[in-house]
């Protein structure tokens, strides 16, 4: 075995299938959101973030900066150690009250990120109960088809929202054996709703757990931010709800939220939480701050909502390819990987424009697209210079617009395959 | 099956196992290491702490938290992104260039936590070499075992240290199978190191990859910090170093350090890489000015060794069972699970002094301790108290003593089980 011929080798085959990735090296300017300095090839540049999931832009609020201030003064920059270890800090403590309010559970359990929390919770649950059945939504999160893989419990995936077919799958397992209905509420790539209230009764009727991830939810939906489960008010009808503090919330690292019994059990029985350094209690104090300003302020969440729809209103009305979405979610279509990392390229060097393409294996092949995420800071202003841009960029690279008002085509015919690696990265 | 019963009933097995375990709620108190608020039963008190894995005080160090304060001021409290996606910023870029020159290698990466990068990078490697074997050594700690299971690749466990079991392991696996070494320069609950030279002359014998943890050991040895593989010159020797920015840095995070081939292959095949929000422009920038300061100052290194040297000295003097201890960790012999909470409870409430009890299954039945972890400000006058606590607490609970001079009795004749659940929870 020549390991170093091995690694380069797989590099290489990444180059080959156009899969490599470069990463933008960002330097995001506090006060100025959506602008950040872009370097490449040793030049700086000021661009416009189109694509963060900052999506309030809550990282910048003056309130959660000075709250990481104030932590970091007065405790320090980490924690110094596990949760059980010296580890818990004040702020974290403060935090997972804060979250368990938000949801209007028992109890939270804060992780150092939204990844960690779905494996962790989902691994630890799922082989906690004996004989546990998972189901899975076929579009779930990569964190939490990893969750799911390490539970070593038997799993069966639905199709994509298809109440049905879950159905199907729960008659033929009937009440008795133990069932983990694993679902996401806001779909990342495409957008979509969960039909949460359907899968709650489905839960009910065949005695199946719940665990929905929220965390493109939370902070945007509900009158104080609770996600969709609060704005639709089924939060008590879910068994554990699981969030991220990284998104909306503007800070970084994930929760679930819960029975006070289902919380103490994973945070007794999971490794992932057990052996690894607590949250720093000036990111708790921040991600605080952040929860209780959008508790109380829905001046974000309504500007968020009436600029995404601009965006969307205004591509759309330019013939450009915007993707069905019921949410905050712009995706444009672009359905070929070449010409959708040659739109990103042009975007950024001749438009100043950062949108990272989203390609296979985050979607399915054929649905290639650019991910838009307007915040309330994408004034009109900067929708129609993005307008402008995009279309420049597809009469440029002969990329199909669609006729005005008609979703694009590939949509309705796209094939899903049952296990896509995917979403987020 | 009934969720809420069965949750409450795993609970109740914890209690009944006295394996239930309660978090001390701390404000550490930034400028007084190691000195914190503990609350409990609604009061608040200020204690010592004597157990931190903050191992020289740098999350308080002025240089690190005002890093973190230029960096939220400027750029914001979150990243709003994983690397791929808009989530990669400037100070993660100049972390891991400043990782790299650490430890001498090509290239750096830089993960959420230490377990993160333990699971991930062991995870991927393991599972992009065709047909890998994974040797790893039987005190490893949970995260990489983690990585190691979660490859599907096989794996021979080696008694711990043991080089002629390592070797007959590699020599019945011969020269041409892909070959993963993986283990530990500092073990944290013993404090003992590995034999790493000897472990690199198998490697090269065999052609085995070596991938070693020094989260116990980076910034505290070596001329600038680069761990025990740069005290005894052997960085060059090691394929891949993982280390964490949570413990003698002071913040929170974990990496990988090594070629630019094995780094990218991580970088692009591993999802708890990629699809998790990347790290806070404020904890990167904090970590790199930790770094960069250890990089040029000796004084914290030597202050570390000099108290640590002392409180086994004051310790051993007085009677008490401190285990032998290669490295700066002192762990004081209880062996019995119950003996051992309830001298920390004792230590705590009587004496303001708090030590968290490392029970089982962390260590094995029988090994049962408290592991005391000096820092460069626990003073002369601190030590002396906390003798004068343990003996206190030593007579009052029965506890034995050891003869002067002596190692305790226990640490001969331990057996340690192949695989145990452990280490740093």
């Amino acid at each position: 075995m020549d390991y170093a011929r091995f690694f380069s080798e797989a590099i290489d085959q990444l180059h080959a299938e156009r899969r490599y990735r470069v990463f933008a090296d960002l330097e995001r300017i506090a006060g100025a959101f959506p602008r950040a300095i872009c370097r490449a090839d040793g030049k700086a540049r000021e661009i416009t973030v189109w694509c963060s999931n900052d999506y309030l832009g809550m990282g910048q609020h003056p309130d959660v900066i000075a709250a990481m201030h104030e932590a970091a003064s007065r405790m320090g920059s980490g924690a110094g150690g596990t949760r059980n270890i010296s580890g818990t800090n004040h702020p974290l403590v403060e935090l997972e009250a804060e979250l368990a309010d938000l949801h209007g559970k028992d109890a939270a359990l804060v992780f150092t990120s939204g990844f960690v929390s779905n494996e962790a919770s989902i691994s630890t649950i799922a082989r906690l109960l004996p004989d546990c059945l998972v189901l899975s939504d076929e579009l779930n999160h990569a964190s939490m088809i990893e969750g799911v893989r390490r539970s070593g419990a038997e799993k069966k995936i639905f199709r994509h929202n298809d109440l049905a077919h879950l159905e199907s799958l729960l008659a033929a397992t009937g009440r008795e054996r133990a069932k983990l209905i694993v679902f996401e509420s806001v779909y990342s790539m495409d957008g979509d709703i969960a039909p949460i209230a359907e899968i709650a009764d489905l839960a009910e009727k065949y005695n199946a757990m719940t665990y929905i991830d929220e965390v493109h939810a939370v902070g945007m939906y509900g009158a104080r931010g609770g996600g969709i489960t609060e704005r639709d008010g089924l939060a008590h009808r879910m068994d554990v709800i699981e969030g991220t503090l990284a998104k909306a919330f503007g800070v970084i690292g994930g929760y679930i939220a819960g029975s006070a019994a289902i919380i103490d059990a994973v945070r007794s029985y999971a490794p992932g939480f057990i052996f690894t350094t607590a949250l720093p209690p000036a990111i708790a104090n921040a991600a605080t701050a952040s929860i209780r300003h959008l508790k109380n302020s829905t001046a974000e969440r309504a500007a968020h909502q009436r600029q995404a729809q601009r965006t969307k209103d205004v591509l759309n009305t330019a013939g450009l390819p915007v993707m069905p979405s019921e949410t905050h979610i712009v995706p444009l279509l672009v359905a070929d990987p070449e010409l959708c990392k040659m739109a990103s390229d042009r975007l950024l060097e001749k438009h100043g424009i950062y949108i990272q393409p989203i390609n296979y294996p985050t979607v399915p092949r054929g649905t290639e697209r650019l991910r838009i995420t307007p915040s309330p800071f994408h004034s009109d202003d900067l929708i129609d210079a993005l307008k402008g841009a995009l279309m420049e960029t597809w009469e440029a690279l002969g990329i199909p617009f669609q006729e005005t008002g008609q979703a694009p085509a590939a949509r309705s015919d796209r094939v899903i395959p049952l296990v896509v690696s995917k979403a987020g990265g």
